[in-house]
């Protein structure tokens, strides 16, 4: 039985394993800082498919079938599949998962969406309702410009605040037992609306978020910074995780060197061109299966709280005047030693 | 612990509650046969807002402001909020619980969406990772014919296969403990395509998704028809429900007068120019919160399968050529007596 801790924070009581990680992504991905962290680099950005939608469905689906290759599983082994992506409906892993034959849990947190899936299936498997899970995301850089902003044809200019939207598909395998790295506790975050209504500043958006998480993450286990070798936000990007370091210097909380950000690991943002940073489900999901895991199971961190933050806009909502309200879920996730 | 039998459904072991339902409804609805079982009836489809998709998350967050004033419980009180809607990227949900102040997950389903959030909502109880949830879901005619077919004010015809997307929101709220009505076992489904390619014909997409989820409880649990009172699809309507009958008579089993749909339900469908029937996240939620919930207290059912079904679609996939992939997930619920 999962214990609560303070109102937003559940106790795993029994152990939970991310037992393995994979993460397929994009050719401009595939030219960033994390390049050899990934398992494979797509080199055409339609994956063999004849639209954007489709390749996203491809990457990801390639990206389940890497999982469970490289963790000898096969799917019918898996008893939930947690799934979600940016395109409306979540056609892009509903269609990824559609051959799967696994039982499907469509999710949707926007780039917040990979805390949610392995909040939940840490949870499943905690609770006894699974052994192994899935969980898994995916955006495409094209797919998500035609569904949020401009058609990539017209070739529109992006603002300095702007972020990329990354064009990666990241899993992971969530067992019971104890694989060496565990997911302790998980946060799971309120929406918060700070009234930003740029949708060009999404890292804005969801710093007030972010902060909010992670201060009831450090409430409800009287836990602080120091306690984590990294603390690492879904897609702030550069500018949202500086408001993150002011929110935080605000409230008299030292904004050290363990926060970064998975949009600011995917890309050389300056010599990328990508602007504030990576965004998107898929950035901090193949961040985490490619890179985080691989540091908890290498050695480098023993502790780290996973969050990535979500914007739960829609092109309709800001078109209406809306704000863009934020979301952020963390996890806490530990490697008892190297592996 | 939950137990798990057979492939998809688990077996809850610890007591999980239906404690309360609301739910509200447009006028079309609210003329149909189960006016007397809905708690409001909106006169006016804009709800007193300025588009459709404001009204929607209007009427979902007074549906949740119902839930917690007939059960007399704080939002501060509850430990997750599970949602959904057909909305591009879910923002009626998120809209509606913006300022609600509860840990919230987006879920996506298409009309299954009430299903996963009550499965997830108690196997999160069952599993103490929470003691109260709410799961809630919503639709609105006029955001989802903008959403997924014509403008409103075209008049296209509808064929008599199309379903009408309910405007309608319901919610429930789960607890810990035996408070009468217990969800006492979930089977969740696989991604089921059937190939059917005609967005006008979704009982026929999400049948066979149904009928696979239905035959796997059955077989899991080693129950049949027989020992549910009433065994309850989501949105199916008059043309899909005659489908699940054929592909139940060719396995070999018995469509006895048990089986009913949400979407039969909702409408007096050729009075009303419903078509083929109801359908919309909200149809099977307000049936749900509405009708089946208060037939479970008032003794007249004891045991029911309630299996919403969803058609895991949308606009850009239609137009790409693509099959319609349905989902179904089954929850089975018991009232010990007459409450």
């Amino acid at each position: 039985m999962a214990r609560r801790m303070g109102a937003q924070t559940v106790a795993l009581t029994n152990p939970v394993s991310v037992a393995a990680g994979a993460a397929v992504v994009g050719k401009k991905e595939g030219e960033g800082p994390l390049w050899e962290r990934f398992d494979e680099v797509g080199q055409d950005s339609y994956f063999g498919q004849k639209s954007w939608e489709k390749a996203e469905s491809v990457m990801l689906k390639r990206c389940f079938t890497l999982l469970c290759e490289k963790s000898k599983i096969a799917p019918s082994a898996l008893h939930f599949l947690l799934a979600g992506d940016l395109q409306s409906q979540c056609t892009g892993s509903a269609f990824a998962a559609r051959e799967s034959a696994v039982p499907f849990l469509g999710l949707y947190g926007a780039c917040s969406t990979m805390g949610e899936a392995m909040t939940l299936g840490a949870l499943l498997i905690d609770g006894g309702a699974a052994e192994k899970v899935c969980a898994m995301t995916s955006s495409h850089f094209c797919s998500a410009e035609r569904e949020f902003r401009l058609p990539l044809e017209y070739g529109g200019q992006r603002t300095p605040t702007a972020q990329w939207t990354a064009t990666a598909a990241g899993a992971v395998l969530l067992c019971a037992g104890d694989c060496g790295v565990r997911v302790t506790h998980v946060t799971t975050g309120k929406i918060t609306d700070a009234g930003i209504t740029d949708a060009a500043d999404m890292g804005a958006a969801m710093a007030p978020a972010a902060w909010e998480t992670l201060k009831a993450h450090f409430s409800d286990t009287g836990r602080t910074p120091a306690d984590y070798d990294a603390v690492i936000t879904g897609d702030l990007g550069h500018f949202g995780h500086a408001l993150l370091a002011e929110l935080a210097r605000r409230e008299g909380v030292r904004f050290s060197g363990v926060f970064t950000d998975c949009g600011m690991l995917l890309y050389n943002a300056q010599q990328q061109d990508a602007h504030a940073g990576g965004s998107g489900c898929g950035c901090s999901a193949a961040v985490f299966a490619g890179h985080i895991l691989k540091c908890l199971r290498e050695g480098m961190w023993h502790r780290v709280l996973f969050a990535p933050t979500g914007a739960l806009m829609s092109v309709v909502t800001s078109q209406q005047g809306e704000s863009i309200p934020g979301i952020c879920h963390a996890l806490a996730i530990e490697a008892e030693a190297a592996i």
